[in-house]
Formats: C-alpha cells, structure tokens, sequence
C-alpha cells in the first residue's frame, strides 16, 4: 500500500510492534485485516507530505499535501484519537518548522482588552491551566456523501478527530489584561501562516470570528494528546473553540482580537457560509460555526471486508457539538427499525465524542446498517443533509450508513 | 542527548513538528526545555531497544532493554499517556514479532469454565466490547526514593501512566463459556512468552493470580490507545486488571484459567511480596496486587531547571487505585501546610488519574513543594512509605516531594 512512502515507521509499530521488523513488515502486509485494506485501497495512494511523514500511512488516506483523512476503519474503540492517525486540513502551506523550535518565545498580540499587549507563550503558561477533550472535525466532513460534489475534498467521515487539549482559558488571559473592552461581540482569531507575495493578504489569511460568549470554554493551547502541538496542528499555540468546527480553531494563532464587527477577511466574509446550491458565499449567510448532533459506525464498515455470520459489535462515535449526547439507536435495515446502542467507554464531557455499541446477529445477505444520535437537549440526527453549495455539516444518518455483506 | 539513537523520528516531532526537520533538530536542540534537559541528563543515554524503537526517546529514560521510564517532566497535562512516551517494563524479553503477524489468529485458553476451550482473538471480538481508561503502574514504581537501594529498576515517578484500554469484558468470556465453575476464587492470568530452555518454566513464567472478584472489570484487551496493543505493551492480547499492579495485568496472554489456588509459579508464590527488610519472598506475605492512594508533580520539577520569580502552575496527577479521588492538596513548604488544588480536564472513572493543578507565587529561593491526595474513601496518602525488601508501594507523598530553586 505505502511501501513507496519513506516514513512507514508508525505503520511497522501497528502491525508487528517494533522498528526491528523491517525484515517482516512486508509478510505482515499480507495477514488480515491489512489485505482486505489492501483490496479496498486506491491503486495510487498519495504519499505522506513532509510535515505529516510520521503519521501513520495504514491509518488514513493522503488526498493532498494539505488534506489528510482518518479511515473509517482506523478510528477504534479508545475514545481519543490517537495523534498520528488524526486528520490534517490545512488551509495554507505549513509554516516552516522553524516556529516550533523555541516554542516559549513564541508571541501573541492580544487586542479588544482594556491592556492590550503581546504576550509570550512562556507567560501564557503561568496564567491558567485547563484541559478540554472535543471532537474537531472539518467543516466539510461528510462532503463526499453530497451526490452534488461539491468542490473541496469529498471526506467521508474521517475529517473528524476527539483529541484532547490544554493551554490557558481565554477568559484567564482576558481577565489578565483588564478585561473586555465594551462593545466586542466577536472573538477574531488570526493564524500566524506565511502569506503568498503579491496578493491581497485578506483575501487568503485565515482569520475567523465566532461569538465572543464562545470564550467562555475557549483555550490558547499548547498541548495535544499529552505531547507539544505537532507543527502538523497548529503548533506551537492555537485557538481552541470547542463544538466549532475545525477552521475556527486558529493555529499558530498571533492575534487573539476582542471585535466589534466580524473579520473582513475572505475566510469568513465568503468562505465557510452555508450557501444555496449553485450559488455565491456571502457575509448575509449563515457562518459555518456550531456543530451539531451526529454519529456514524465505524465497524463492521465495507473497508473489512465480508463479514462472518453470526454475532457482531457494531460500533461507532456520536457527538453532539455544544451538547452533551443522550443516546444513540442503531438500524439494522436502513433505517426501518431502529435499537437502543449502549455507550460504552468513558464519558470525556460535553465536547468529546461517545463510543456506541449494538450487539447484534447478522444472517447471510446483504445489511445496512445506520445509527442516529440523540444530544442532551433533545436534537435527533436528521435523516437527511442540509444541500448547501460547498458541501457543509453533513450530518444525515442516511448519508452515513453502511452496507456490509455477511458472507 | 540521543543524537545516537538511530530512531529518534518521534523526537524530531515534538521538537519541529515534522520529519523534514533533520537540517533543523540539531539546531532545536539547543532551544528553551530541551537545553535544560540536556544539561539534567545522564552522560551516556541508553538508546531505545529495537521492539520499542518508536517511543519518543526524548521523553523516556533507558533503564534497560526491558524497562524504559518516563521522564517526570513529560507527562503533560492532557491525563491519557501517550503510547509513544508509556514506560516498559517486561519480566521476559519481548516475544518476535510474529505473534502481531496475523493478530486475529491468536489463541486464548479459557479454562476453570463450565465449557473450557480455546478461543481466538477473532472471537473474543464477537463477545463483548467495552473501553477503560486506567493507570497502569510497574509495582516497582517510586523504588529509587528507598533510601535502602532494593535491587530492581530504580524508578522514580515514571513507571506509571494513564491509558485507554478497548477490549471484551472477561464477564462477558465467561458468560459465554457456561459460567464460572465453582470453587474458583482465583482468575489466573498466563503470558505467552518463550521460556528459556534448561530451566524449570515455574521458575521463569509469567501467571499471576488476582482474586476473582477482579474479574467484574477486568478485559482481555486487543487495543491501547486507539491503536492494536503494541508487541512492547503486550499485543495482541493482554489481560487488563483496573487497579492492579502493572504484573497483574498478563501480556501475550495464552491462558485464563479460574483456579481453586494462586499459581505456584514462582513470580507469583515468592516474587511481587511485600517482604520485611533483610527478608526473602514467600507464600505468607501479601502479594502486590491492587494500588492504593498516590499523587505527585509533574511541573515545575528540577528537571526544567531554575524558574522564573512570579505565578506558576503546580500541576501533577493523582490516582486511587480501586476508587477515585476525591481531592489533591499542594505543599509549597515541605508539607508543613497544605493548600487545596483543583482537579483539571476529564474525569475518565475510578481506575484513571485525575490532573490537579494549584496556582502559587513562588519567591526566590528554594522551595519543596509536595502533593497529597485523597480517594473518595477517605484515604489520604501517607507520608511515609511502607518499608519493605523489594521496595514496592510506594506512595509517600514526602518521597515524591521536589525542590524546585526560584531564581
């Protein structure tokens, strides 16, 4: 699948546990769960780019240089998502490596405060201390379900991740220099990325502003999964907004602005608007912001192969956005009937994602099979996709089923 | 400090974010924590063994080709340890990694059962499912603080972690195999490591029994962390005893067995005891089995050199083995008063760790700093430790105590 990609290390660990098994890594190749992968994989599968060689190559799918997926099959049971299986969606170039060498000194402007200032990275860390877990997740995740195809990358489901941060609440480096000012609706965040010469830097910087009640759980962070941010993610410091999705997520955040109107740049006064199909974005539509309530089954998915007949666990993650999940059902027949699922694993807080599982007996034949979520103020995962024109929150049940053969 | 270690990949991550940064490492070396951690390493690093080439080899300290430690400073804030940072610590040298070849095909014996027989990791998946999050801690860990130096692996605070483990309920096994004969009180857990010849496998095995009760929340694990148990920690199949000793939770294991007696191999007849002073282990002594109240600080510790005068961020985790916490104090004075901490980030159950975290304002000066937890029992850690031959247990707070210099 990978043997062409130079940095296949984490895959050797997957499979055969130790970077001694070069010798047998190519056997191991051909057992299991890997061959059915294997028959299931694109013929050409795109190397890992530079920045993201250390991912591991078995556990997602390289549709760009700047747009890496988790596959459905890789996700597991454990809750977080491990770091080097998480999805990259980057909306420019990688900043150099260079930013992540003395991560300390790294500066962020903050503004909209009544003592605005620029403040270290090694002075963030003495202001707070908080630790969130959240499902981030792309605004396009679910795009390849749109039959309208819509341009941009057609993730399935793996443009999604619940990983855990920390860093300093917003509201502690606010509280720090004096306060809000009056009249700043907007929290604006503003990525630290080299910017290409000779454009309009407003029409490519990404720079985002959701509601300033958003600080309330908001985090300036510098940790991932228990390891400094990869460069990958957004090291050395980002902006962390959870239930929003990922592009609100500033990284190599440098300036943390308190607004009274919405950014001006391009990223958010036309990117990221739920727009009619065949239509133009526009800062009069709706901002793609909040997430909400949805699920998807991770096995048995058609990446396995053909099932045994008899007694399976289906599994999977439902979450819920800002809210809490309350409950998830599993279909068996598409949709016909629906079973309470059981949640399973530990309950990481309202931003974070449960694990469901159904078990469930599958005779020979053809199934498919569904979940829908339910979150803790009552919103139920609808069964069908709001049509937007790029392709947006895509949370259909329909759209995520599966149909698995029971051979 | 490892520039010999052929694979430093991970390092190179944490440090520059990508594995295109060979030109740079060198350079991000010398920056900010990683100077203060070179200057507080030992002289001659031992590199990594082959089986566990892919930790991060910035963050762990190479006891010996079958104990790996990590570091105090590494273990973040975000509660679950990554795998790539995990300390080792195996009985037997590690098994080829043939048995994580075709992981699905390995086979457990179930036995002490109203139906015994064997079953494949290809069932057991059908059987149940469930995830845990617990610490898993060598019954070694906190050694190196005996002032009496026991012969063993002198770990301090780093032979512990709190990770994520997915796997079947071993209820759910014995459900499934008719139910529990009587007059079992024991579960008996067998590794499937390759014994030396010429030597009597009693002497050398790794079967350790726990009280039957352990069963209720105990699994037969196939994933830590998201991903297919790495062969160091165990893979394919480990048994997972929450609030037991790392010994007790059995790697590569091949039997379970619900037993009439305790096994008479010897690491569980006279090893793992709790043997007075000067003594030798035997059957009378209290075996190592379940963990007790225990905390300690992971930031600021004398590994990250002198700090800086002003506001800092006590932080460290606390676990209570078979129950929860309930609350975490911090000493700034060697434990002569005691301030109330907060407890951080995700409450993942019982059997993990929770993060606490105390703001203070340190002037200049030398300062021990000290932490002291609390299980929703009610039990408090001791000052003291329990003195014994091997040195295991340790939980005193006054030995996991740092001094830390203000400059």
């Amino acid at each position: 699948m990978h043997d062409t990609t130079p940095t296949s290390l984490p895959r050797r660990r997957l499979l055969t546990g130790g970077a001694t098994a070069v010798a047998t890594a190519g056997l191991a190749g051909l057992h299991g769960q890997a061959l059915a992968q294997a028959a299931a994989a694109p013929a050409a599968a795109k190397p890992l780019p530079g920045y993201a060689g250390w991912k591991n190559a078995d556990a997602v799918v390289v549709h760009s240089s700047t747009t890496i997926e988790t596959k459905r099959s890789a996700f597991g049971t454990s809750v977080v998502t491990p770091t080097n299986q998480l999805y990259v969606r980057n909306n420019l170039p990688t900043p150099a490596d260079t930013i992540v060498a003395d991560r300390d000194a790294w500066q962020l402007q903050v503004s909209g405060v009544k003592q605005p200032r620029t403040v270290s990275l090694r002075e963030l860390k003495t202001m707070g201390l908080e630790t969130v877990t959240m499902v981030l997740q792309c605004s396009g995740n679910g795009r390849g379900f749109f039959p309208s195809k819509p341009s941009g990358t057609p993730w399935t489901v793996g443009a999604a991740g619940c990983v855990t941060w920390s860093g300093v609440p917003v509201r502690d480096v606010v509280q720090a220099l004096g306060g809000l000012m009056d009249g700043v609706p907007y929290m604006t965040g503003t990525g630290g990325e080299v910017l290409p010469a000779g454009i309009d830097p407003k029409t490519v910087i990404v720079e985002r502003s959701v509601p300033v009640a958003a600080m309330q759980d908001a985090i300036l962070a510098w940790e991932l999964n228990g390891e400094p941010i990869p460069l990958a993610h957004g090291g050395p410091l980002r902006l962390i907004v959870p239930g929003y999705t990922g592009v609100n997520n500033i990284k190599y955040i440098k300036q943390l602005a308190f607004t009274p109107k919405e950014s001006d740049a391009r990223i958010m006064s036309h990117g990221y608007r739920i727009t009619p199909p065949g239509g133009k974005g526009d800062p009069s539509q709706p901002s793609v912001q909040e997430m909400s309530v949805k699920s998807w089954i991770n096995s048995p998915v058609p990446e396995d192969g053909a099932q045994a007949a008899g007694t399976v666990q289906i599994h999977g993650v439902a979450f819920g956005g800002l809210h809490g999940i309350k409950g998830v059902e599993v279909s068996l027949d598409g949709g016909k009937t629906w079973r309470a699922a059981r949640l399973v694993g530990p309950d990481m807080g309202k931003y974070a994602w449960r694990q469901f599982v159904l078990q469930a007996t599958l005779p020979k034949g053809k199934h498919v099979l569904a979940s829908r979520a339910t979150d803790d103020r009552g919103n139920v995962q609808p069964e069908t996709r709001g049509e937007n024109q790029s392709g947006y929150n895509n949370t259909s049940w329909a759209d995520h089923a599966v149909t698995i053969t029971v051979a």
